[in-house]
């Protein structure tokens, strides 16, 4: 009998759902729209046939096959009460109880639990990936914005309210940039994709630098890999950008270890790609502001979850942690 | 039979030593040195006579006491491995193996632990004071510096290693004022009782503030309660050090919030006695900096703790936790 999970990863326009084995291999994916049309009930509906769907077609891989439940990974999502909140980029208004309304459709499932979506990429790293057997470690992805998984003790730190682990909304600068969430100086808005792409206009003005390889590209064109390019090619203003990302990040991790003390930090997402270009200047500069008691045993590793799938993985792992918990 | 803990507070100069029911009233107390000879086999046996003679007092006022365990509380304190490690303002060098040396003199004592003095005025907080029943909070200590105990599902957060908790080293201000650990910007050197003088000194220079009730006192001489008193007969640069340092406190507990989303942050130390004058500022302040999902849900409360005895309690509190995991 092999044992599977179901992940299932909710995103502004797309839910991708795959079926996982033990080892974090997903055997069957498939994908449906997250609508934009808000009826909730209408989309359990397609959202329950798609997963039916995808046990159907692992069945016929694998007939031993035994599915042992359904992890899903949300925007807002609230591990305590299954609920989705006010998630402002899914058309879904005020509080969605998604767990509870999926239930309906699988009652005999052993394990259905939701959390929101970097939660479940730290998940996804302590069951399948590189923090295997670490007991306090954490996770920053970087992309459209910053999220963050907290793990203490073995155990996601979900805080009072479940609403625990929102480290992209620390603050860098008092008085910095306005960050999506409207507060100022946040760290996702100097250390997201978007955020690079700020650092790098910024930088063009300062320097008034027409000969960047950067300087023939919109406002709108511009996104972190073209930075990258650049930086490869020796463009000083894109390796700035990566300088300047490396001190804020480096700035925002010290901040968690001096919470934490974490054996390790992951990093996952778009940016890391840059490989050297942003964990070198990220470690250095985290190492400035730590106590002593801290440098130089805190590693900063690129997340070992494989990047296209990481979303399906991760929600998956969910369902081997509760079942652990049991 | 009457069951009772042993509370032992490792300062600088003084060392604490209380028997502490489960009430959390200190029956009788007493101090001796901490020597700054360095030889801790001779403290230890100091120590260990000064406990005995503690137990002694307390049984001639209650025959049917029973003392269930040792409870300490020191500068670099780790709960891991009961030791305290490189304490800058303690005369005993490297890594000291209190618990173990002090176990040889009481072999029979059901719990025996050690931790830093932030985290065992949290576990204070929690079996004593306002924080009875919350599973998850965080207490920060103001004083000679700021510390912090953090609480995630009703444990402390030790980390990999046993340190973790140094809120008080978060940065605050990119690049900014000296922190007494060499490092730039940290909470501590705006918000402890030496930042608020800092403060004080930097708005007269900046003000030029001649007139201002603080301006006849010497650097050596201010101190966090002579603000106070400035402020309470309406001295301009007195209120505004309260406002600038509330700004700060604020912006960092807004920190610990989007990492652990706790149930209520408590402070605890002189400064606190200002009450409004620092509260205030503070919980208007960390507001400004939250995610919509936190706002105006996490109350900033005074400690519970009677402040003469907190320290002593607080390591108390340790022998209770530690017999509560048995």
């Amino acid at each position: 009998m092999k044992k599977v999970a179901i992940g299932v990863d909710i995103g502004g326009t797309n839910t991708a759902i795959g079926v996982v084995d033990q080892e974090g291999n997903v055997l069957v994916k498939n994908n449906i729209e997250t609508p934009s049309h808000g009826d909730i009930d209408h989309y359990i509906s397609d959202l329950a046939s798609a997963i039916k769907e995808q046990i159907k077609s692992v069945k016929i891989l694998n007939e031993e096959v035994e599915i042992l439940g359904i992890g899903i990974g949300a925007p807002n999502g609230n591990y305590y009460n299954g609920t989705i909140e006010y998630a402002p980029n899914l058309s879904f208004q005020g509080v969605i109880h998604l767990v509870k309304l999926l239930r309906n459709h699988f009652p005999d499932m052993a394990a259905l639990a939701l959390t929101n979506d970097a939660n479940a990429a730290a998940i996804g790293e302590m069951i399948y990936g590189g923090a295997k057997g670490m007991q306090n470690f954490v996770m920053f992805t970087l992309g459209t914005g910053v999220g963050s998984g907290l793990v203490v003790n073995g155990d996601l730190v979900y805080g009072s309210d479940g609403f625990a682990g929102e480290c992209g909304h620390t603050t860098l600068v008092p008085g910095g940039r306005p960050c999506g969430c409207s507060a100022l100086g946040h760290l996702e808005a100097y250390c997201s994709a978007p955020g690079m792409k700020r650092t790098a206009f910024e930088l063009m003005a300062h320097y008034n630098a027409n000969d960047s390889l950067l300087a023939d590209k919109s406002y709108k064109e511009l996104d972190s890999k073209m930075i990258y390019d650049a930086a490869v090619k020796g463009d000083k203003i894109a390796l700035e950008v990566f300088e300047k990302t490396g001190a804020w990040l480096g700035q925002g991790l010290a901040d968690t270890v001096h919470h934490l003390s974490p054996e390790a930090i992951f990093l996952f997402g778009g940016p890391t790609a840059a490989g050297d270009y942003i964990f070198k200047p990220t470690k250095e500069n985290m190492e400035k502001h730590l106590l002593p008691i801290f440098k130089d045993k805190i590693p900063i590793l690129p997340s070992k979850l494989k990047a296209g799938d990481a979303a399906i993985v991760g929600a998956s792992a969910l369902v081997w942690k509760e079942l652990d918990k049991k």
